[in-house]
């Protein structure tokens, strides 16, 4: 008798970690992606402020399993799921449209929510894929290089106005970023322009910056970021985005980059199960990851609304997806053996973000880092989790060059003129 | 009294090697490219067989030229030339439309030619640039990922074959490398194909692969490229290439990737001067470089017809056009003096072209080698002509680590989904 067929969706954090935690079960495994690659998200930040080059954060999906010989890897988009049928249908492409499951665990993640605005995407571009992180990195350096060409010093001052809607985690990196490579890495390289005088503005509708961390590190963080140049805004709600423009309330700014770190919405695919979801999208599962009224259907990670401690669903982050897919692949094979399946306890191992080259803060629960200290223990933590051994060597080789020379060497831009009008 | 103004147009190895070489002249150098980056084409091909990435081979032009106080770098398309007002005209984009000049120095390289099938450039993308280079690489990784997930046998294959066009140094290195890749970096990945079943099949019209080297290296390239696993086709013109389909006179080879590496033409900013110009687009130069009738505007590198020994125009090569920047700058140095200006001589270092993971042609004029000695010079030639210390190192990780491995670690598919049609 052929193995049971367990078909995974997402070949992110959640989608692989499922995969390798069926590695010795007696199944045959399908991992669906888009992609043909899994990205480090927590430095796709670096990506789009040419710290890093794209293969410095991921590698192919079927490269990481290929020892793996229960795992074969599709590179195919998902369209929908047919809870009733038991298949997964597959937009066009060659071969199958349909692939069947005994077990399946839903690891499809979240993409950018503009709070129903949709025309801001195109003006103010988000940082969740290789392709965010390249547009993003495009459109800075592009906008040094118009600015360096400009005459009207209007439109240079715009030109050199970068704005980050959202002060979570990925907004505080990427404007701490910014303002580094303009203080730093680029502080040499332009003869019309000052690229220090560049404006870098942090805008939170919250109270306060990394909201979900202790108000000592919270105060630390904004501190880190003035320190570097950056405006930070907080309360400020953002009202309209236009190209060129920024609105918050009653005041106007004129920004030539905008970036969107604000508002996630989990991916469509939850829609599809046919099961119960919450405003964002999110899939309400069963204590035990199950679909309500499919036992063989987990969804994990970004997807999934699970209620945590204070009542409101986990936050999207690599700790919970990680284990809701050790999880998921450990009720299937309970499943397997006719056993009930458990219910999921997450345990928190605490937060980390860095605040330009050399600053951090970390939230480890008892313990609490910040500055330096906190930024070497975010160096080795994210070195030691990066996906395979030429990705830490060719990631410490950057960084050692980096922190020596204040340089970001990977600034390219590609794909675009300067003569194209946004 | 201001400065003299030179002009360099474009930031390849002539127009780069040509603003170094007015370093310490007295005169005011702006360098105007379309792209922002000087790229190290001889590693290219790597880029598109997914051994490097982008940022190894890549460095921005006005971060090279960082310390030279007396080049200002431009990020500009450029139109065409105005030889009666001395100007050189932009496409649009902020500032100013036109940049006067008092000395031109023409260094806009050349790109592909298809022999007026221009179609065929959408079918068969060549490889001059990194954006050409990432084309590349993402049509040969989508071509295995089709084929895991083609169920007929014969549309497998299809996908499974790639033709090089051309057996110049790109094609050799083209082919050497995808035979390598299927052979070894690709060989553990796949569950549904052989990745090692691969076909490649290299196409040349002339009679031998490497025409410009000696008999002896010719043979031994032919050899170590069939070792791999290449066909090699020699004396067989291209007659049409439709997709999946390339056309040999009578005969019919299905290929789901087609790459040219066959013709090059000019930049047509050649024919913008107002100078006679060659078949392929060159401008014929007078001895010292210069364009008749125009002794204050130079033309060097690609973009230049300048006869050799043999009569023949000098081939596209860098050290032409590192040497003919060298020799313009100085031609320019002894206007500035009222000197008459010298005649270019062409001192020809020799030739290298790499076979594969470990073997190479050399030819140094007197010294010939070949094999795994050639491989090493070439390696370590390469790596010491890289553009930054960064980029050295970075790339001498990279092949110490797929040397070791067989692994080619930067196979990412980006901005692209498999369901697409092409």
């Amino acid at each position: 008798m052929a193995p049971p067929r367990v078909v995974i969706i997402g070949g992110g954090f959640g989608g692989l970690q499922a995969a390798k935690a069926l590695a010795r079960a007696p199944v045959q495994v399908t991992l669906l992606d888009r992609r043909n690659h899994h990205v480090f998200t927590p430095l796709l930040y670096q990506v789009a402020t040419a710290g890093l080059s794209p293969g410095d954060i991921a590698s192919p999906i079927r490269w990481i399993l290929r020892r793996q010989r229960n795992v074969s890897v599709q590179m195919a988009d998902v369209q929908a799921v047919d809870a009733a049928r038991r298949v997964v249908q597959l937009r066009d492409g060659p071969g199958d449209r349909e692939v069947p499951y005994d077990y399946l665990i839903v690891a499809s993640g979240a993409t950018h929510a503009y709070f129903g605005h949709a025309d801001w995407a195109r003006v103010a571009p988000g940082l969740k894929t290789l392709e965010d992180a390249l547009t993003v990195r495009r459109e800075v350096l592009l906008a040094f290089e118009r600015a360096e060409r400009e005459r009207d010093p209007l439109a240079q001052r715009r030109l050199l106005t970068f704005v980050v809607v959202g002060a979570g985690p990925t907004g505080v990196e990427l404007a701490g970023a910014l303002a580094e490579i303009s203080r730093h890495a680029l502080a040499s390289d332009f003869r019309m322009i000052a690229p220090e005088t560049a404006r870098i503005i942090l805008i939170e509708a919250g109270p306060s910056v990394l909201a979900a961390y202790p108000d000592a590190l919270r105060a630390f963080a904004r501190r880190a970021l003035e320190r570097l140049g950056v405006s930070v805004w907080t309360g400020s709600a953002v009202t309209s985005i236009a190209p060129g423009q920024v609105r918050v309330g009653t005041e106007t700014i004129d920004a030539g980059t905008i970036l969107w770190a604000a508002g996630v919405a989990a991916s469509p695919l939850g829609a599809s199960l046919g099961a119960p979801i919450d405003h964002a999208g999110r899939v309400q599962v069963l204590p035990d990851l199950s679909v309500p009224g499919q036992p063989n259907v987990f969804v994990v990670g970004d997807l999934a609304a699970f209620p945590g401690p204070n009542g409101r669903p986990l936050p999207g982050v690599i700790q919970v997806a990680l284990q809701q897919a050790d999880h998921a692949a450990k009720n299937i094979v309970r499943a397997l053996k006719h056993e009930t399946s458990a219910p999921f306890v997450y345990d928190d191992p605490g937060n980390m973000a860095t605040i330009g080259r050399n600053s951090a803060v970390c939230d480890l629960g008892r313990i609490q880092l910040k500055g330096f200290t906190a930024w070497l223990a975010w160096v080795f933590l994210h070195v030691y989790k990066l996906i395979g051994f030429r990705n830490r060597l060719s990631v410490m080789t950057e960084w050692a060059f980096s922190y020596v020379t204040y340089q970001r060497s990977v600034r390219l831009i590609t794909h675009e003129s300067i003569a194209d009008n946004r």
